[in-house]
């Protein structure tokens, strides 16, 4: 159970005047529930007074008897030849779930454009269309408020319950980063070194501290050309081989049970030439001064700032085109907090994000490291420590 | 380029009397463009009249360049510190596309709740409230129609262009079957086979016959417990080891630069008892009548009952509770044609679809093969074959 989040959320729904919560993204689920779903098919209801229900789909029972916390549990048939519409079945356990209930504004996950991949991350489910009119039918179109402000806010602060889940995630990511060290050499490939680090995510992940589903999405940028543009949002593994003095760039995202860590491990192959270890004692120095700074009370603006006046009186402040950390926990990125310039977001204990300065320069290609860290009153603590070296 | 599949869009917009279709889901992005996005940021305008407009972040151009069909190619600012809100900088270039037109109805994916992973598998982009404003602001809310049927529809019948993107990623799906034919053991735990199967898939595939971005998505189901309920939609891999006897049930999707393939393959660790080769070879005669059953204007209920009536007279009609095959392409799972009893939809040439009877029962286990054919007049075409056997 984790008894503070259904305590925030109810407080945070009387506020915001919503009767009702009413979310199918996995993520939400998850994030009202402790159910994270196989596919994007269960919803939850969280209504302000009154227990919790979930309706998913009745091949996935025993998953959901596992993790669903104190909730009501209403199946439907889903997948199969007698199965019919699937949203039919849902509207009508909808509608009874409110009836008589007298909800006039329901809160949804309309403003949800970015969203974490489900189990199944080959395909995800989103709402469109079909669950928007699901939803109008519950109380008439009238009813329905986006609460996506509210979700996102109260997805930023997490429970003693959450900062366990995420570093365990973190803790796993570790198992991939060590990998990645270990691995880096010459005449290895992206693609090659993306495929080991997966690999150890997912074995080494999977049973670690009881983790059931774990998975790892690796890019693995190589040598000067694909490294220098590797503060792009995304990066392709290639099958170029590395070089000596070649830089390698691992961006890795984990998911452990709906948990998500977001690390950044460099490593060069061979000799590392004088200016890589310059460049990576500079950006290792920006993230070491966030991580100093951070503390509850200080705000995202200050903590970017830690690592930017280290970068740019380097002379490298241009090469620096990003900001310095998001949020993270049900998804890979999370809106709150950013750490960016000039930011007067005011951070809070409980608070999870990644510090992640970098530098990036045609000629020399791309140094980042990235590390998850939760805000506490007095400082900070790194989750799933791994100690950053060149080679 | 793709020029029957520009052609064949054309002709359905102006019978839908649409004047442009927007889009931003990958699969769509790529399916009407060539150019399979990095996280869903691009969008792309297709007018009846007129040439194509990807309008995506400056930061992926060389990409766009490589991949994208004869279309003006407009970029906008995305991921980095000065970059601004971009939905604002899509708005103004959606507006200046549009400026002029007299465009009245604007065909959109409001439909789309399933949908593909991009290549940033870990965190898709969807169309949501935000996306649904933008497209709203280029004409007016009046002028938007949902086109998710014509898209579906325009989709199930695959081009010579994209029969040869849907090979690929079959004869790619084929490499991790062999791995787990290979690595099948007493000893290895679903979880270590589906892991050696996503590398296999990644480092085997990338580069093969020149595909950029390749992964594997496989769930390993193993034992009696496990692979009797791998008719799910969704299965879980899990640390339990094989032993002898014990069936190792395998789920996979690929996807080779946007175009997926869904196989399945089982295999024995160990030595096979004499139930489950029976078994075996009635799921195997099941899959060969629909395999020689099937050729343009054949039903997919006539092709649905080929499988079911073998399965059905070897005493296992109630074991068999999932329909015979799916259409597969741009996603995962594609609408049309869906093979499923009394089904009066009829196959035309060009259709993909998956090809996947079983038989589950808690006393053996689960028993699937799937392969990816392709309709053609005269019959059809297996993609990627791979010859299936027990152990």
């Amino acid at each position: 159970m984790n008894i503070q989040r259904i305590k925030s959320l109810k407080k945070a729904m009387a506020e915001a005047n919503l009767d009702a919560l009413v979310c199918r993204l996995p993520e939400n689920v998850l994030f009202l529930s402790g159910y994270w779903p196989m596919l994007g098919a269960a919803f939850i209801v969280l209504p302000l007074e009154g227990k919790t229900v979930c309706v998913f789909p009745e091949c996935y029972e025993k998953e959901t008897v596992n993790d669903l916390w104190d909730a009501e549990r209403v199946t439907y048939p889903f997948g199969f030849l007698d199965s019919g519409d699937p949203y039919e079945k849902i509207a009508i356990e909808l509608k009874k779930i409110s009836h008589g209930q007298g909800w006039k504004r329901i809160g949804y996950e309309g403003g949800f454009e970015s969203v974490a991949t489900p189990w199944n991350a080959a395909e995800p489910m989103v709402p469109a269309a079909n669950t928007r009119k699901l939803l109008e039918a519950i109380q008439g179109p009238n009813s329905l408020v986006d609460a996506t402000d509210l979700l996102n806010l109260q997805r930023s602060c997490k429970t003693p319950y959450e900062i366990e889940k995420l570093r365990k995630a973190n803790e796993i990511a570790a198992f991939g980063m060590k990998t990645f060290c270990e691995k880096v050499d010459m005449g290895k490939s992206g693609v090659e070194l993306a495929a080991d680090i997966e690999h150890a995510v997912m074995t080494y992940g999977t049973g670690y501290k009881d983790a059931c589903r774990v998975r790892g999405f690796a890019q693995v940028a190589t040598g000067a050309a694909e490294t220098a543009v590797g503060c792009r949002p995304n990066e392709i593994s290639t099958c170029r081989r590395l070089k000596n003095q070649d830089i390698a760039l691992l961006e890795l995202a984990v998911v452990a049970d709906g948990y998500w860590a977001d690390r950044t491990c460099v490593h060069v192959a061979g000799a590392a030439t004088s200016e890589q270890l310059r460049i990576f004692e500079i950006v290792k120095s920006a993230q070491a001064a966030v991580i100093k700074k951070i503390r509850a009370g200080v705000t995202a603006g200050q903590a970017d700032e830690a690592a930017r006046r280290i970068i740019r009186e380097a002379g490298f402040g241009k090469q620096f085109p990003h900001i310095t950390g998001h949020g993270i926990g049900f998804r890979y990125h999370e809106p709150i907090p950013i750490i960016c310039p000039n930011s007067d977001q005011v951070l809070e204990a409980g608070m999870i994000h990644t510090v992640e300065p970098g530098i990036y320069f045609p000629q020399m290609g791309g140094i980042r490291v990235e590390d998850d860290i939760m805000v506490t009153k007095t400082g900070c603590e790194i989750l799933g420590p791994f100690e950053q070296y060149l080679c």
